[in-house]
C-alpha cells in the first residue's frame, strides 16, 4: 500500500508549473512577498537575529543569501536565519485549517536550497507551491490537536512541506523524498511551553524546521533513510504527538488530491502586527473610516465587540491595555491597536516603537474605548469582531467583521499584500532596493539568478549588526 | 519558585570535579572510551556515515575533529556526525532507568564544543558527568513513558543533558544554561516509526540531539531565551510529549539530589554488539565457558532461558534464526550469536561480517540451540537469561544471569570496556593510534589539547571514504 509520505513524494517531485492555477501561483509569489518583508521588519526592530549570529558563527558553503547580513550561508544554515527572522514579529501568513504559519518555513528553505544548486526561478517557486501544499495538508489531517496537546504545527507539519520543497530544487527522485520525509519525522518538534512565561521562543521554530527539513533532505542524499509510514504508521507522527488511534487521523485523504484541491489560496496574510484575535476588529474599523484619520477630539466614543475568549487575551486588564509599557503589550492591547488606527490610518510595525506608544493623541483615544463581548458563529475558526465609533458631531462609524482581515474569506488584495511588504521593507531598505525586491518575487518564474534576486536583502547590511 | 531548568542549570555550571566521586569519574572516563570505539567501529564498517557527508559539505569553521575524517568542522555539526557514527551500531551504552543511549549525544557534544573553545581536560570530564547525569534524570523522572508514546527517550531527554554539558564549556551562566534548556525543550524529537519497516533511522536521532543542544546553547549565548519552566510546565516537555497531568512527573525530585546521587556509574556498557534481549543468556555462556572455547563435535546441545517477551525477537521464526542472512538478522539471533560465543569465544562485531555468519562451524553449534522461557522477576528492567551447554562427554556448562552483562549489578570491569574498545577500535585504528587514543581519554582530566588527545580519530582518514 502506498503510505502518506509516498503519496506526498511523488506529487512533489513531478508536478510542474503548468499543473498549477494561476491564482494559485499568484498567490504563492505574493506569500513568498509577504514573509520577506515581515524578515525584513524584523531585521530592522532588532528583533529574532540570535539565530543569524549562530549560523554565522559556524561559517561554511557561502551558498545562500541571509536577511540583513553580506556573508552567504550554507542552506540549512541561511533557512534557520532566515525563517527565524521572517516569523520574528509574528507577522507573518497563517494557515488556519492546519493553524501554521506555513510559509516562514517553506519559503526561507526554498528560497536557501534554491540558491545553493542555482536552481531556476520556475523550479524555485514550483517548490514554493509544493511546500506550502504539503505543511497544510499534514497539518489540515488534525486541526487545532497539536496546539492542544502544546505542539507548534508551524514547525511539526512545516518540516514536512519544507522537505517536500527542498527535496525538489536538491533532485531527489521520490524514492530519496520519501526516506527525507520519513528522518523529517524524527526532526520534528516545537513545544508551546513558551506560552507560560511568554519568552520569545517562537520563532526559533520555523527555524529549527526549515534548517532540519533541508539537513533531512541532504541526509536523505547521502543515502540514509526514514520510514515510509513516518506519518500514519504505529509511533509515526500523528501516533506519537497526539496519541491518535489506527484510522482517527485521516492523512491518506488530504493527500489523495494533492494538485487538485489547492490550499495556497487559503493561507490567511495578516494585515496587522498584532494578535490574531484583534484582526476582526482592526478590519472593522478600517472599513468604517473607509480611508480618512479622525483626530482624537472628533472621537467620542470607541466600541469594539469580540468573542468573549478574547475579552482576557487583548482587552483586560484594561488600565493597563489602554496604556501599554512595551512593544509586546502593545501588540496585544485593542484598545491601543484600534486608536492608532483610527488617528493614523494604520497598525503597522512602527506603531509600537517606545515612541510610538506613548504618543498622547493615540492615548487619548485608547482611553475612549470599551467593549463588548459578542457570539459569532464564525469563531473559533475565526477571529471575528466590530467596531463602532461615536463621533462628537454624533456620527456612528460602523463595521462588523465575521471574518478577520486577511482570512480567505476576507482577503488582502494583491494592492495590500504590496503595500504591506513595502511598509515593512521600508524599515529596512530603501525605495530602490525595494521595488527590486518586489519586482523580483513578483515575476520569480522569469528570474533565473536567484542570487541577483535577493540581493536587496543584504541591501542593509552596512547598518544591521 | 525555581524551576527544574533553573535547578540542573544552577549544578551543572558550578560543580566542579573535586565535587565528583572518584568512581564516577572513573566511569564517565570509561564511557567516553567505550562509545568512542562504537563510532570508529561504525566508521570501520561503513555504517552511519551519513551524517558525516552531509555536515562536511556544509563546510564551516574547523573546530573540533570528525571521526574518520581530516576535516574538522564546526562544533554543532562534529557532534552530529560523530553522534550518528557512535550510535550507528547500537552497540553504545545504555541507562535502564531512563531507557536512554546517555553517552552517544553527550560525550560527542560535549567533546566538540571542548574542542571548539580548547577547554581544558578537567573542563570536558566535568561537562560529560554533567550531562550524563543530567539525561539520566530527564528520563529516569517518567521512565518507559517516552518509548510507550512512540518517542526516543535519548533524543528527547539526551537533548538536555547536552545543552547542560556544551553550555558550560561555552562558558555560560546559569542563566544563559536555562534559556538554552528552554529552547532545547523547542528542538527535542525523535519518533520510533521505523520500527514499523526496519529502517536504520534510530543513528541520527543523538545525531539531531547533539546538534541541537549545541545550536540551543549558541542561541541562549546570542541572547535567544527559552521558557524556564521547560520541563514541567503547562505545555512543557512532560505534558506535551507524555500527557503528564500536574504533579504526575516528579522531575524536581529527580533534579533535587543533583551532586549527591550519581547515575553516571549505572549506566550499562553493551558488552556484545547484539540486540539487548540477549545480554543474560550471551553472559551465562561466557561464565560457563569460563575462558574455553569449544568444537562443534564437542557440544550435545545447547539451551537458552529468556524471558517469553524475547522469543519472538531473538528465537523465532527459528529456522530463519539458526541461519541469519544479514548481519541485521544475526544480530537478532540468540542461536547465532551464542554459536559465536561457544566456538569463538567472542560476539563482536566482526562476528557479524556476511564471511562470519556463514562459518559452518559456528552454524553448525547454532543448529543445537534449543530454547525454554523463564520467568525472571529482574525483566523487565534488566535483560536477564540463561545458557547450559551439554557435552558429548556428559560434562554440563551452565549459568544463569539475572541482569544482563554489563548492567550496574553485573558489571562489566574496568579492563573489559578497554577491552572492547580496542576489539572495535582495532577495525579502524592500528595498535599505536588506539593505545594512544585509549591513554588520552582515560587520563582526560590531564589531557589539555584535546585536539592532540584526539587525533587518533582520525588516523584512518586516508582508507576511510
Amino acid at each position: 500500500m502506498t503510505t502518506a509520505a509516498e503519496t506526498i513524494a511523488g506529487w512533489a517531485t513531478t508536478v510542474t508549473l503548468d499543473d498549477v492555477p494561476a491564482d494559485v501561483l499568484e498567490h504563492a509569489k505574493l506569500h513568498a512577498l509577504d514573509v520577506l518583508g515581515c524578515g525584513l521588519a524584523a531585521d530592522a526592530e532588532g528583533v529574532a537575529q540570535e539565530g543569524r549570529a549562530t549560523m554565522a558563527e559556524l561559517g561554511g558553503e557561502p551558498q545562500a543569501t541571509v536577511i540583513g547580513s553580506g556573508g552567504r550561508l550554507p542552506a540549512a544554515n541561511a533557512a534557520f536565519a532566515n525563517a527565524m527572522l521572517c516569523h520574528g514579529l509574528d507577522f507573518d501568513d497563517t494557515h488556519s485549517d492546519s493553524v501554521s504559519h506555513v510559509s516562514a518555513v517553506v519559503t526561507p528553505a526554498a528560497l536557501a536550497a534554491g540558491e545553493a544548486v542555482g536552481a531556476t526561478g520556475r523550479d524555485v517557486l514550483a517548490a514554493i507551491v509544493v511546500g506550502n501544499e504539503v505543511t497544510c495538508r499534514v497539518g489540515m489531517a488534525a486541526p487545532g490537536a497539536f496546539h492542544k496537546r502544546g505542539f507548534h504545527p508551524t514547525a511539526i507539519c512545516g518540516i514536512f512541506g519544507g522537505v517536500a520543497a527542498v527535496s525538489r530544487l536538491f533532485g531527489a527522485d521520490a524514492g530519496a523524498t520519501t526516506r527525507a520525509l520519513g528522518i523529517a519525522g524524527s526532526f520534528a518538534g516545537g513545544l508551546f511551553a513558551y506560552l507560560e512565561d511568554g519568552t520569545p521562543t517562537k520563532p526559533m521554530h520555523p527555524a529549527w524546521a526549515a534548517h532540519g527539513a533541508t539537513i533531512a533532505s541532504r541526509l536523505a542524499a547521502h543515502g540514509a533513510i526514514g520510514p515510509r509510514s513516518v506519518l500514519e504508521g504505529k509511533f509515526g507522527l500523528y501516533h506519537a504527538f497526539l496519541d491518535a488511534g489506527e484510522g482517527e487521523v485521516d492523512i491518506a485523504g488530504q493527500v489523495a488530491d494533492l494538485g487538485r484541491r489547492w490550499e495556497t489560496p487559503r493561507i490567511a496574510y495578516k494585515p496587522y502586527p498584532v494578535c490574531h484575535f484583534m484582526h476582526g476588529s482592526l478590519g472593522a474599523a478600517a472599513e468604517a473610516l473607509a480611508g480618512r484619520t479622525l483626530a482624537p477630539g472628533e472621537i467620542a466614543e470607541v466600541v469594539v465587540r469580540v468573542p468573549a475568549a478574547g475579552v482576557s487575551l487583548v482587552l483586560e486588564p484594561a488600565p493597563q491595555k489602554v496604556a501599554p509599557r512595551s512593544e509586546y503589550e502593545g501588540k496585544f492591547s485593542l484598545q491601543y491597536s484600534v486608536a492608532s488606527m483610527l488617528v493614523r490610518g494604520h497598525v503597522a510595525v512602527s506603531d509600537f516603537t517606545d515612541e510610538a506608544i506613548a504618543d498622547p493623541a493615540v492615548l487619548e483615544v485608547a482611553a475612549k474605548v470599551r467593549y463588548e463581548t459578542r457570539e459569532y458563529p464564525t469563531y473559533p475558526q475565526a477571529f471575528p469582531g466590530a467596531t463602532t465609533v461615536r463621533l462628537v458631531d454624533g456620527t456612528l462609524l460602523e463595521a462588523d467583521f465575521p471574518h478577520q482581515a486577511g482570512a480567505p474569506e476576507n482577503p488582502l488584495s494583491a494592492d495590500e499584500v504590496r503595500a504591506k511588504f513595502r511598509e515593512n521593507a521600508s524599515l529596512a531598505l530603501d525605495e530602490p532596493e525595494l521595488v527590486a525586491l518586489e519586482e523580483a518575487i513578483l515575476s520569480l518564474e522569469r528570474n533565473d539568478d536567484l542570487t541577483a534576486a535577493l540581493a536587496p536583502l543584504v541591501a542593509r547590511e552596512g547598518i544591521a549588526v
